[in-house]
């Protein structure tokens, strides 16, 4: 239980989606309860959703995010853990850590806690490589360095954007994986923190996942997900997608692997299928279209990339479903309120440390 | 010690360079001996090696191998661990694991021995996923899958060609990094492998490393190094960065990660800058040119893409050293060699369980 740190205390967000009670962070308080928290309520704004004692917060519900975005509030999501990007626009802090209300503190194989948020920050404050593979992963992790045949110009690496991690026990699979095996669980601890390359996707899971804010926030949307929408499960996809070609396009780094978090409870898988149903076939053309992305070299900000990128979606995947020609002016609306509130956010704006509005 | 298989045992030889008595395969006993070996013998060709008993092998020296090649062995490397390469050539089997003399057996963090020619089976004998990166590192492997949002049109994956082992205790490192960190062990065991994705390059060890000849083989060329030459320890890089644009061209898979070998004997970092330090400036330039390779549509095997790697080799880096002329030859030479002998070499051409001819 020991607790080095709290580093970044001032510098750190904790953004947590939730429907209901956070007995949760009863567990991580040793790790979490110095950083302040934004809570995006989810569902039903009369509920009243009890936060710890101790934690220092900020609370918003349907009813706060309507009120601050005004009509630019259809960009947010309803009903879905898509929501949680609110809490990233209402950040003032150049750093977020964002976590499922079902994540709990993992151990590792020696049986000790392990503090999740440190490790995303050690991840975040390191440089990452995705120029060329680092066979013995990340060159920069204590007892590690570059191997034999690693170019020495591309040994400073670069910033790094996004660190995400893990799932010990309950993986993060799809409907139909989950229908088939329903009682798998990942027991597997792999010590290793690793760039993804340039020029590779990868499924990016929010459920415990950290990012620069101040150089990749700005991108980090989840969608139109959830109540009245054709798709779910998907937001956190859809950020993924959208964050990596446009780190790769401004040379940013985005790491995966530890730290893990032990994920407790499978949802429904048939619930899941319901949501996911059209993700599954509309990602076989959506990937390619991400794969093939090429943003203008003008493009030089991520608020730029992300009008660019939009602009794309609207052009190439409209084919696919309308849907799409509604999220592509969903991107445009979150950016064109993230730059107005962004860093701007009054702390009045939110129901804090329990006395709602 | 309880031994699996022995898989693929009339389906793969072992090849091993060497310049000494092979002790090492004592501890290799119960995984090795019912496997055939191959054994380049590099430097003075009267010295007599000494193959542990039970073992059977066939051993080719320098007069085997100028013998066997006439004039076109001018492309096997002499006084050089890349020399064996020309027991890859010589081989009639569709696998190969090749590992260097100063191997030993590791264990993993329970205490087990690892079987590290099992796991290198395992590698190539399932997919390889380059198109797409997976959180979960392999999903084939049990208690492992794809995760959510991972397209399931990529599901099946592609054959693996490569599978790439690392090394505990002592790292592969270059002799820069070595000077400067002259103790430092790899003791991180990651119990992961993972597909390289495709359009990334990767550094390459020799050390122990297994592939499919029949896919591969013909790319799998050492280059020019050691006597004679103004380089060394750039082989296994070289027929890495080859091998690598090759697959991806051709839509084949390349794995890295376990199995561990216990990697005995760090060499000496002050001998290593001397035939380094060409390379060290050189892959400055010989990097940026494999990211940029591109091979025409019309090579559809690896020979036809290693000739058309060889032209751009001889056209594109000439300019940084007359050498990369005469590489881009012996690359040529390689593939008529190969060409010839692949699979028709006979076995008494060489020196065989300890009769030398």
């Amino acid at each position: 239980m020991a607790v080095r740190g709290p580093l970044l205390k001032d510098e750190l967000d904790i953004v947590i989606p939730t429907i209901r009670d956070l007995a949760f962070l009863e567990q991580w308080r040793p790790y979490l309860s110095p950083y302040h928290l934004i809570i995006v309520q989810d569902g039903d704004p009369t509920k009243k959703i009890h936060v710890p004692e101790g934690y220092d917060y900020e609370l918003y519900n349907r009813n706060d995010i309507n009120r601050i975005l005004g009509p630019k509030a259809s960009c947010i999501s309803f009903k879905d853990s898509a929501c949680r990007c609110f809490g990233f626009m209402m950040s003032k802090k150049k750093y977020i850590f964002t976590i499922d209300d079902d994540c709990w503190v993992a151990k590792d194989p020696s049986g000790h806690e392990i503090n999740a948020l440190e490790q995303h920050i050690t991840n975040l404050l390191s440089p990452s490589t995705p120029f060329f593979f680092n066979t013995l992963y990340d060159p920069y992790r204590a007892g590690a360095d570059f191997v034999r045949g690693y170019p020495f110009s591309m040994r400073e690496g670069v910033a790094t954007a996004i660190s995400h991690g893990l799932w010990l026990n309950v993986p993060d699979y799809d409907a139909p994986t989950q229908l088939v095996k329903p009682s798998e669980k990942n027991t597997r601890f792999v010590d290793a923190v690793m760039t993804i390359p340039k020029g590779t996707l990868f499924p990016m899971c929010g459920m415990n996942l950290a990012f620069d804010r101040e150089m990749i926030g700005a991108a980090m949307y989840f969608g139109l997900m959830g109540d009245g929408q054709p798709i779910g499960r998907y937001d956190d996809m859809w950020a993924g997608w959208c964050c990596k070609v446009i780190c790769d396009h401004l040379g940013f780094g985005v790491k995966t692997g530890l730290p893990y978090i032990h994920h407790s409870k499978a949802s429904n898988p048939f619930v899941n299928l319901k949501k996911e149903y059209k993700g599954i076939f509309w990602q076989e053309e959506i990937i390619p279209f991400f794969q093939q992305v090429v943003l203008p070299k003008e493009a030089v900000t991520v608020e730029q990339c992300y009008i660019e990128l939009a602009k794309q979606v609207g052009e190439k995947l409209n084919g696919l479903d309308p849907y799409f020609t509604k999220l592509s002016e969903a991107m445009v609306t979150w950016i064109e309120a993230w730059t107005e509130l962004s860093g701007t956010a009054k702390k009045s704006d939110a129901t804090s440390n329990g006395s709602v509005n």
